[in-house]
């Protein structure tokens, strides 16, 4: 199944708008076994959107789906243009004229003179109801396709540009469509393993060999790799998908180890929280040059209330010995990052929070504050438990923001580690 | 000047990944005063990448910039895949590879062996050094365009795809090589005010009708709506551009006032930690709700130390009594989420840490926790100082992370206009 996405709208060409419909659609369909191959995005005029519709219906797809330019607007010229590019007529639809009345009465507004045009309709079209606006998608099939005439179907899919009219239209149109339309030939199954502490290239010589039979046999493996994380991905069609999915992770799973935190969407934090939650414990954080950073990202997750006591952003030294009772002397011949004030923040914020649990970082996070003995990037993360504290060094030699990230997402992993 | 990007990457069309480049790009361009014609994003694989640069070029672009692909794994296929469709030999760079094996040596690692593919360069092709990470960008002159051969000068310029390495070598590198090869025939100025506190229609209706003859002169308005904060973009092009856009800002900043807090990339955040650095005062934060987010917005900045004591996130009711000096009597009587507990907690913070100001946030982020009289949404910002403390209400009916973005941006800006 070959899928396209024109997106239109010169907004996004303009970078004033962040194009979120390549990653919404993007994920539904592969969620659903499809595989988009490509997205184009064109500015709202003409000549732009014909030559993309033209030259992506010459690839013979099997659907482009097409976003933007349905409204009513002097910009919104998507429905006209296709009517014309296909040599179909538009013909005013009386029940979509009455929905769109509907839509402006239920809203006491009276509706404007222009947005009749959203009821025009190409021949031979199937109309899309749109739930949250005025204007209806559309699905046109193409039989055969007028662009690549040996093509016998393929299917326009012509979808509104906000993204809270265009979600549930396609949810509750276009996958329907879609299945009815274009069923898979064969069963699809896909899975993806989250993983940190090891970079791309580590993670994937530590796979790819003792992967490369089932390769062989059919498996595709993707990765990912984000600030501070890699992602497996392992899917396969046909019969055996299901079991070579699940041989391919059990093979991963044992390879990687404790290097996996995860499944799917789950992220890091919600992990910790899970495992905090299950184990009935609390963890307080005490944070300096991650700036409040971990404390943010593990209160992201409903639910964190539970088990995060608080988070004290330390950043000055007084800060440091009046709320966490780190020691001046400690301070004075140690330094504020030294595994010694780590130890002290984490083992100050566990016994004045009581918490079960207490992470503490401190480091150098740049761009100025080094030293030959401790550069920008050295970092001292500490975890104080009733076991005792434990101190790790690290050396996170990134711009501040992904030093703030990475640093966090090592904190976070050294406390999943101990609650495994 | 026809510019089109080329975003590759499965992670893209598979949904895994935002596409984010596509709007930084388009963004800084036309700051530039560029524009990019079309956006094509298409998986890593062969086939697919070759065909889109082959259409890309056929369009007689003056500039191709593609995204990603460019690293050490084995779906790393773009710079193999280009060097072979322009018919260029890849040879091995020897500065390039010593800058690689630095950047190891550097973060005390081996370089891995398959990371030498980085260090291969297409014949004629300029090397885009690389700050952040070990692949370069690479540009490559086309003269002719071999795709479309009656076209003398193109561009086809390589980009890795992690933005902390693409946004540094966009700007240091690509930048300069553009306004170069590709000078604008007409001078464009292009000025952003940035807002935050009202909404884009509002604020299109306070500026909008007063523009009007100067938009009638050439001046181009462009809104931009992110979360909590609307930029206003004023542009011109022509001789007179620069005159006509300084009496466009004068207009705009006489009817904003002090909605306006920045200008260009100015963050609220750096704005507030310049405001506080000029003026000799350092401040706390007290946060409940939105659990670490200001503090890390603020400690993002370069220099916050100077001015930024500590932030405690004080989430449950026991770190509110006993970090924050939150007295019981009001958490029973009044409730966690209350003007009063919000109160404390400033006054509490800026006593503790000794601090010229203490904002405090308490509210309820939902998806529970809210009642009739206060629903999920409720917030109050308090702020301590020498002149005393104020508290203010708002009602931030958002999703979670939302919730926590759009209180911090009025935290920060409470600030900010206290200020003044």
């Amino acid at each position: 199944v070959n899928i396209e996405i024109i997106n239109t709208g010169s907004e996004l060409l303009l970078g004033r708008v962040l194009n979120t419909h390549q990653q919404w659609l993007c994920r539904r369909l592969a969620d659903l076994g499809y595989r988009v191959n490509r997205q184009t995005c064109v500015a709202d005029n003409g000549p732009s959107i014909e030559t993309a519709v033209r030259e992506s219906l010459g690839r013979s797809p099997d659907l482009v789906i097409t976003t933007g330019g349905l409204g009513p607007t002097s910009d919104d010229i998507t429905r006209e243009l296709i009517a014309r590019i296909l040599g179909r007529k538009l013909i005013l639809d009386q029940r979509v004229k009455s929905q769109i009345d509907s839509y402006f009465l239920a809203r006491q507004r009276v509706a404007p003179p222009k947005s009749e045009v959203q009821a025009m309709v190409p021949e031979g079209a199937l109309v899309l109801p749109n739930a949250n606006g005025t204007a209806p998608g559309l699905a046109i099939e193409l039989n055969p396709n007028p662009f690549s005439p040996e093509q016998k179907n393929a299917c326009l899919v012509l979808l509104p540009g906000p993204p809270r009219e265009l979600h549930p239209m396609f949810l509750d149109t276009v996958v329907p469509l879609l299945r009815r339309q274009l069923p898979l030939q064969q069963a699809f199954v896909c899975r993806t393993l989250r993983t940190t502490g090891l970079g791309e290239s580590l993670v994937e010589n530590k796979i790819a060999a003792p992967l490369d039979s089932l390769v062989k046999a059919g498996l595709e493996i993707g990765y990912c790799a984000r600030i501070g994380e890699v992602d497996v991905r392992l899917a396969a069609r046909g019969a055996n998908a299901a079991e070579i999915v699940k041989q391919g992770e059990d093979l991963v799973a044992a390879l990687l180890g404790e290097i996996i935190y995860g499944r799917e969407d789950e992220t890091l934090e919600a992990v910790l929280v899970r495992q905090l939650t299950e184990q009935g414990k609390t963890v307080a954080l005490a944070e300096s040059c991650t700036g409040g950073i971990t404390a943010n990202r593990l209160t992201a997750v409903p639910g964190a209330s539970a088990v995060f006591a608080a988070g004290l952003v330390t950043y000055s030294n007084e800060a440091k010995k009046s709320i966490l009772g780190v020691k001046q002397k400690t301070l004075t011949a140690k330094g504020a990052v030294s595994e010694e004030t780590a130890r002290e923040m984490a083992e100050g914020a566990r016994k004045t929070l009581e918490t079960d649990y207490a992470l503490s970082i401190t480091g150098i996070a740049g761009p100025s504050g080094g030293s030959a003995a401790k550069p920008v990037g050295t970092v001292f993360i500490g975890l104080a438990s009733k076991e005792g504290t434990t101190v790790q060094r690290q050396f996170n030699n990134f711009d501040r923001e992904t030093f703030k990230y990475v640093t966090s997402q090592q904190a976070l992993n050294l406390l999943r580690l101990a609650l495994v």
